[in-house]
């Protein structure tokens, strides 16, 4: 939906040059509204009105943009210009933008980005996508540890108004080794104190991540430390950057959809539906789907080789389906508490029998009361109080299978160094079809003879 | 897994009363990794060990104990220490801690607790579960609109200590309505222009949200602006309290989860799995397993209805739970797409045809292929060139069902203003099997006759 409110004001203030209102509409708005209402407006259009803005709210509002319009800017529009807004752009954010463009381009805008802006931008891109250093920032707030409180305050004051957060001071020596943190509520508790030394407010004892890291190792530490930013170090322990929240937040939906994505058997996209390609959503859903489908061609082979009990009691068939995803629902629902809870680290390997008992007394329960259901059903479909008994003894110890196995297959695939996510259900699915079959069977060779 | 690798000396610290050892643990370690250390201790030594620790520091440690000993030490402990702890800790936190206590032992211990903060506590008791008002706490950093940045420091310093963060100062009039935020890095920023006023840094434009909304909305909104803590206000834009990221972090995380569990056709839970009774447990499950059982009883009789074909190709029993999941793994992988869209922002209803076009296409690619495994599957268990054509007829039919159904329930169960998330996959299921069973035997009629 495009926000047209301010479109007739805006194209009237752009046609008349009108620089006053233009630059009253980029400040006075937030930046995100500011970037709604431009929605309307074509590519060179928002490009012009954002000129009228400071070089930060230029950044700031360039980053509300639509992710397609930003490639479209930065491919576009006039070099000069995108290098200014690249520069006041956080490094990190500039690495991601330039992976949609022409090596040319980029270079182009390159070398018109002061040198250390441009040091920074080429060296945040020698790190792998997912881990710690494609997700830093290089603009910490760093300071010397021998500088006192009021020193501080003043060298902060020159540093801050290109830094993404000032929520940490970062310590450091002269060889850039990260040797402590300040936050900056207890630099501003201290301003009472000026000749204190920021050595003394720090704190030693810092949380950190190494650059090469996994993302989802780096959100974790995050959300369990409860961190606004967390320092990025490199084997040295030299400071190298800094990940803020804004960034963790990101991974956590990204690593969330994905966990999502494979619960349901499937390669997690590394983008969103509408900008996957076809192929690669047919082949990262194919692959899984033809693997169930070749334990789903076990179960013709078990159905053929039961061919004459099945024929001879034709009836059988009917609860076939319900016998089966009875079994994999249970068993589906198990594996997934058990896949959050590990994730969660609420659950992990050593409460295996705990988990195993609560698991398979859920499916005596469940099972019972289902079964209970099928006995009705049976006897509705013409069966005997006897022959009816083949459907709730069979649905008990499937429900029971299913739960029991549902809940220490993620816990022997995690053992096994896989992920349990990604393999449980295709394994449940495919297991507990076979064992509902040979169960089903026999217990009807049982009853009925 | 506990680490011992402190406790001797903790417990030798604590026997011999060594004052200043203890304090020197309590302070110089990150509060995350005392807790840890602290472990191996019961409940009354890592509570005489806290004692030697500052007020802040003591609270800091507190919040990463183990959920229970926190419950346990509010529960045992001294009421005047513990109604001392309470003053400094989060009043959101204590509000969460306080639903595990008795009522007599709640008021036993906010009795002691200085009156400003027992208002902010009692006052946050009365937002329901799941609000902002049950998010946020009260500890914002609050200044005049006509201080200047001089004067606001010098405040600040004061209130510091005790705010969780000062990274937004919240701009307010003489009667508590919000004016306007300014960023701490503006604040230093202009340290150098110490007369400036506040109202002159302010941004006015502020992103907040109601003391009502819901927790997922918030973390959207958080999420979109990229923000560290948004300002909670009530319908007369007074300021109430603020919501900080790590807060945000937990609401997103257990919207994941919920989100999951619900995929997995269940009830989501509200508690982690261990700490979920058995009943309550079998209740979330069985209620959707019930629905399923039932759906898959509708099965039955439709096996039951075409029973004079079945009794005359008996082989095409052997591969009917193999076109059933077929149908079903597809079309939920597709319902997974869109639902993960749909909660990600990415999709909308208005891309309905979109996705219509891409799934049945991808539905056609998908069913030729596993047609064909099942094409020559059927001719190994014994079927011609033509009778064995029933079986990828069938497969590339019901796949293709499987996705464009999978796809467009949820955008359905949306408009309809149901949860698609808990819906669809039940619904798929159900649905699938039936039209798998119909599609199946009709097909096999018309080529068999």
């Amino acid at each position: 939906m495009i926000n047209t409110l301010f479109l007739p004001e805006l194209r009237e203030m752009l046609s008349e040059g009108n620089l006053e209102e233009l630059r009253e509409f980029c400040t006075a708005l937030h930046p995100a509204r500011a970037a709604e209402f431009m929605e309307g407006l074509d590519n060179d259009e928002s490009w012009q009105v954002i000129q009228h803005a400071t070089p930060n709210a230029r950044a700031e509002i360039f980053q509300y943009f639509e992710i397609d319009r930003q490639h479209e800017l930065l491919a576009s529009q006039d070099e000069v210009e995108v290098a200014s807004l690249v520069t006041n752009l956080p490094a990190d954010d500039v690495v991601d933008l330039f992976q949609e463009l022409d090596t040319s381009r980029v270079d182009q805008i390159l070398a018109l980005v002061p040198a250390p802006d441009r040091r920074d931008i080429r060296r945040l891109q020698t790190f792998a996508e997912g881990t710690a250093g494609a997700l830093m920032t290089t603009e910490a707030a760093c300071l010397a540890e021998n500088l006192t409180v009021r020193q501080a305050l003043e060298q902060l004051s020159k540093q801050a108004e290109r830094l993404e957060t000032i929520y940490y001071i970062y310590v450091i020596d002269s060889t850039n080794h990260l040797r402590g943190i300040v936050k900056a509520r207890s630099l501003v508790s201290a301003i009472g104190r000026p000749e204190t030394k920021l050595v003394d407010l720090m704190q030693t004892d810092v949380v950190t991540v190494n650059v090469q890291d996994d993302q989802e190792a780096v959100a974790e530490k995050v959300a369990f430390y409860n961190l606004s930013a967390i320092p990025v170090v490199d084997d040295q322990r030299h400071l190298v950057g800094i990940i803020t929240h804004d960034d963790i937040i990101d991974v956590m939906r990204q690593e969330a959809t994905e966990d999502v994505q494979r619960i349901s058997a499937m390669e997690p996209l590394s983008d969103s539906y509408m900008r996957t390609s076809f192929l690669t959503l047919s082949w990262k859903r194919g692959m899984w789907l033809t693997i169930l489908f070749f334990t789903g061609l076990l179960t013709a082979l078990a159905l053929q080789y039961y061919n004459q009990e099945l024929e001879k009691f034709e009836w059988l068939i009917w609860f076939l389906p319900l016998i089966i995803s009875s079994g994999g629902n249970s068993g589906s629902q198990s594996a997934t508490l058990i896949i959050s809870g590990l994730a969660a680290k609420d659950l992990d390997r050593n409460d295996a029998m705990v988990i195993l008992r609560r698991e398979a007394l859920t499916g005596l329960l469940l099972g019972s009361f289902l079964g209970t259901i099928g006995y009705i059903a049976s006897m509705m479909l013409g069966q005997t109080y006897f022959t009816g008994l083949v459907i709730p003894i069979t649905i008990l110890s499937v429900v029971t299978v299913g739960t029991s196995l549902g809940s220490m297959l993620p816990l022997i695939l995690q053992k096994l160094g896989l992920d349990p996510a990604l393999m449980s259900n295709p394994l449940i699915a495919g297991i507990s079809d076979i064992l509902g079959i040979v169960i089903y069977l026999n217990v009807a060779v049982l009853i009925l003879g």
